[in-house]
């Protein structure tokens, strides 16, 4: 367990195979082999961006440790393999037992993002550390590939807590990516329903279907928002100032963003019904242009979500292995450690590929 | 009457003092006189910038009918006496009857904000209409100037509620004019505490103090965001990861924003604690750029509030005239209709006044 292994490294703004020093667990660490792992929207933007997401960081108030001239192991939607323990462990787990984890590890020395740490590498590697408190077993045989969905998937969970739904709620999803899939998905198994998804590929636009969405929107064609008025949630101060005098009884509407590109918060400042409730899930990783007159008109209300807890982390697992989940919606392509720079490429273009799975074994 | 009265009419970007059409009472109005009505930084705005509002109102969604070439009379800041009622009416107050309303009126033609209407005309003018359903007796002999705050101070109360805040948050108003003194009001109403207040002026700050604000903050000095942590709320996502992990109890913090200039929003993203709860009450007229990561890591939540709820209006009503509020902190003069341009002038100028109230029939 010693000397060096195989890892995807970013290294000035590239990604390239390397030979990097093998890890060794410290107190209350284990080592894994990494079986599975899928690519995220923010990995791509870190391989290029990387300096601006460390400035953000830092911006945000984060103690983050990252040195962007070191190279980096990206990876933290991954499923793994107990191969051995540091020092101080429990041992809970037999070696050969499959696990997830949120992509955190705490040490003597701080606590650090896994896949997001010059400390730490991530699970585009052959192996890496992870702390045995936060590591789940996957249960039920949950092959790998489906196991490494529970990251992306608890990212739904946890927008749609934030959303908090009622009985009378109308969703609407603007984006049916990875983030806007995995909401849908958490939508429908909350019972929350109409949901109304919104994409301008016909292939995810399917996905959508297949995972439950009620009304399936081409925004090329016609305005998501159309659809409001015939579940009764008023479209306009204009449509809410009548309905709310005729005495009609109105639902709610919660508008989750899954797309994070400029400009997307404006139009859903103008176009969201009044009072409705904006979940911002997508990661839009520039400066922005509001109008918050209109919002404070409509009486916007917007919540920004991100990650999940811990708890909604291993809920999120169960679903999967319970067979709660279409998985297969997600799962677009799997490729070896070797092919992984190439596959990011392709993510990175527009195209109908939903999550791309590592599989640094094969 | 019949005839014509007089009003401070808005005319061309300007004010002056007009003859206008009598008003007559449709089906289910009343005709009142006005007795008192403040000066709203809204009516400010909306005597160069109106085309603005109507642009902005219209792209909200709202079915406003204001046309900016006619005549507007503002006020809806308003306590009046009743006069006489329109066909349709139930007569429920004796004439000389003093009344507040929240500012609206519906008739057969749609619903009008009074105030902000060429088809109704507000209470800076002698005489004005109002919806018989929607007036409410002032109780107590609470004189008018003061019974015409309950529509600044409803502000307050709405802001709160939308706030919600819980047994163990922590709020801070930023911008101590008569939105930001409404909400300290509307806080120590509901027992909640500590409030931390910020403002330049050392005038404003001596009222929030009066009006209980715990936390009284220069911002050229301090920043008040420096406060968070003696009240056990983690001021950055750092400090929130080692008092998690260290099994800390939290408190939360919500932050009312009450000054509505461009570049505040992001000002408070950027400084808010992470999970801070942000109600935008301060009408910012202007596009506004702000960094959308920024809010995404700190999990942070934005509420735009505006208006209130009659409810809300009429309980704000009751607390005035049962003395729970210090009404004193708020009115800095009083003027005649025919000196009301001139206290325009002087609101726009920055400076120490918070409520000037036109008395029309002074």
């Amino acid at each position: 367990m010693s000397g060096t292994m195989k890892a995807l490294v970013r290294r000035g703004n590239g990604l390239q195979m390397a030979e990097i020093a093998e890890p060794v667990p410290g107190p209350g660490q284990v080592i894994v082999r990494s079986l599975a792992c899928g690519i995220c929207g923010s990995d791509l933007h870190a391989v290029h961006h990387l300096d601006h997401i460390v400035e953000t960081s830092r911006r945000s108030g984060a103690a983050t440790t990252i040195d962007s001239t070191k190279d980096l192991v990206l990876g933290h939607e991954f499923c793994a393999e107990i191969l051995d323990y540091g020092p101080d462990t429990e041992r809970r787990f037999k070696p050969g037992t499959h696990v997830v984890s949120v992509p955190a590890t705490f040490g003597p020395d701080g606590s650090e993002l896994i896949g997001f740490s010059t400390r730490y590498n991530g699970a585009f590697a052959e192996r890496l550390l992870l702390t045995e408190a936060l590591c789940l077993e996957v249960p039920n045989g949950l092959p790998p590939e489906r196991a490494a969905l529970t990251e992306p998937l608890a990212v739904g969970t946890h927008a749609v807590a934030v959303g908090a739904p009622g009985p009378k709620s109308v969703a609407m999803v603007v984006g049916c990516g990875p983030v806007g899939l995995a909401v849908i998905v958490a939508l429908k198994r909350r019972g929350v329903g109409p949901v109304i998804a919104a994409d301008f590929s016909p292939t995810r636009r399917a996905r959508a279907e297949k995972l439950g969405a009620d009304i399936v929107v081409d925004p090329a064609a016609v305005s998501p928002h159309a659809h409001w008025s015939s579940f009764d949630v008023p479209a306009t101060l204009a449509e809410l100032s009548s309905a709310a005098l005729a005495g009609r009884d109105l639902r709610d509407a919660i508008v989750f963003e899954c797309v994070g590109v400029p400009g997307m918060l404006q139009n859903l400042i103008d176009h969201a019904p009044p009072m409705a409730h904006i979940v911002v899930v997508g990661v839009c990783m520039e400066d922005d242009r509001i109008l918050p007159l209109v919002a404070l008109n409509k009486q916007l209300r917007m919540s920004f979500a991100f990650g999940y807890s811990p708890e909604e982390f291993a809920e999120t697992l169960r679903a999967l292995a319970e067979g709660e989940v279409d998985s297969d919606q997600f799962l677009t392509d799997s490729v070896s450690l070797a092919d992984a720079a190439e596959a990011f490429e392709r993510l990175a273009a527009p195209g109908d590929q939903v999550k791309i799975i590592v599989e640094p074994g094969r």
